[in-house]
């Protein structure tokens, strides 16, 4: 199955998809459920719960209609990984433990959901935006201390997440910190779709695309450390919490196509075959049978003193 | 003034203190107004309502009753600072950019209020747990490219942070994640204290003392990167929220007093006059003029595999 979180007429909502554009709306069907899909998580047999209430309803409401939201819009902790593909190690000739996975965190307010628009930073702020196209985890069931042999069954499910990053400000310092968390930078999307239906996460293929031109495709067999390896060490200091996402690392860039030219070494960490987003561009990231995350990429608003949060139309 | 967020009787909420001890309940007094830190904060006037509907009213409760909680519960980021200060630069041996703070996330759930049990790990899981005793500031007007003589309007107020860190998970790799982000690892509180009460923040100074022995004990002009342009950096990022957390770095040791000897060096970052904590220690980190935050150590659950969160009780 495949659920999505939305909004609809200043509502939030979490619906069970029915086919690929129709879906069940669980506040009309089911409104003692919890509205977010963190809440539904965290009630004992929340998941299956929904899907039942859903089961053989008629379609409420189409993905076009609605806005959506960010798969869980409110995790306690969104957990990414740094160069977890040796070609993403290789390319950026960075270098990172063999032993433990190289970990750090994204605030749930940075990220946006399918189709709504991510940002690119004013030029004068910064002009290296770059997507990485990653395998999202989600966690149903909570745990400490997690042995690698369960790890897969406290997984409710996977989505795809572009784990837009601004590069200057990431290597501002030895910490990613600000340069992970700009604002409106990643997205996370379309659905979680059930860890039953989804399968192996190991056997699985991330492509990116910005305006359908392929930029990455590798499989999730190249990660260093795996899902049930990742949710372990995760574990041994935190109690993973359901609704809490773990964002698997990007692979690496394909080589620029033939007839591009590369863009210019400006310094830094420099990939021949990574394109910046820009306004105007559409990324996307598909994980096949699971689906494709589309967002349209706008333009931030001029780096001026505001106090009101901008939110960008297109 | 002063505001505390605290639990009584299963109930949230936030208190106006009176006194050292005792405070006004806004949920008695003032029921209208939001139930937590944060929701004042994101109200325009909200805590200005929130002091003058404390105005002349007597105790209704004392901190000893009650639980009291982080002084935001459910902040959107927490933004922390790594080798802000020049000494403990210097101790660790560490570089860092002289020109770009050094951003790291915590993430809410790994904190706790006053007088609540900070956690230390198993022992078969890490021993390296220490303090660092810190400023916290606590923005109230949000805000974006927040000129640096404009950031001190947009603080509401100043905490102590006791940013506990498990050292081995902090070194398994580049980016310190996981041992930022133990279990119930830190502490924040005990109130806030509003910013025209407190002043200067930096013409401050900052003590962390276990068992009573004085670990810490520098001044906030020492810092790198100081309040204004922090708060500056940031928001040419990300849109700085109302509740959102600042916590300033660790300043360095004290060396040894006479008669200790130093812990042994068994690798990483070694440091002769930080002392690790334990299960039955304390450790306060006091702010002259605005408080202290002082915290017993409980020793976390044994490294085996659980499937509800462990609470420690005392």
């Amino acid at each position: 199955m495949r659920l999505i979180s939305y909004s609809h007429q200043r509502q939030h909502g979490v619906g069970v998809m029915v086919n690929m554009d129709g879906f069940v709306a669980l506040p009309l069907v089911a409104p003692e459920l919890p509205r977010t899909m963190r809440g539904l998580l965290e009630m004992e047999g929340g998941l299956e719960k929904a899907i039942a209430a859903a089961k053989d309803k008629p379609v409420d409401l189409c993905i076009g209609e609605v806005h959506l939201d960010p798969v869980v819009t409110d995790p306690q902790a969104i957990w990414c990984l740094a160069l977890n593909y040796k070609l993403h190690i290789e390319e950026t000739g960075l270098t990172t433990s063999p032993k433990y996975p190289q970990i750090f965190l994204r605030m749930p307010c940075t990220q946006v959901g399918h189709g709504e628009p991510i940002v690119c930073p004013d030029p004068s702020v910064a002009v290296k935006y770059e997507y990485e196209g990653e395998l999202a985890v989600i966690i149903g069931k909570g745990g400490r201390h997690i042995p690698v042999e369960k790890a897969l069954d406290h997984v409710a499910g996977y989505s795809c997440y572009n784990e837009g990053s601004v590069r200057e400000y990431q290597g501002h310092n030895r910490q990613f910190g600000l340069g992970k968390n700009f604002e409106q930078s990643g997205s996370f999307g379309p659905w979680l779709m059930t860890a039953d239906e989804f399968g192996d996460p190991s056997k699985k293929r991330v492509i990116t695309r910005v305006n359908g031109i392929e930029r990455q495709n590798a499989t999730t067999d190249l990660m260093v450390f795996d899902v049930p390896h990742l949710i372990n060490y995760l574990s041994q200091g935190y109690y993973l919490r359901p609704g809490d996402v773990i964002v698997t690392g990007s692979p690496g860039s394909l080589p620029p196509h033939k007839g591009e030219t590369p863009p210019a070494n400006s310094g830094g960490v420099y990939v021949a075959g990574m394109v910046q987003m820009k306004p105007g561009d559409i990324c996307e990231v598909e994980i096949p049978d699971l689906g494709i995350l589309s967002n349209p990429v706008a333009a931030d608003a001029p780096a001026t003193y505001q106090t009101k949060l901008y939110t960008p139309s297109l």
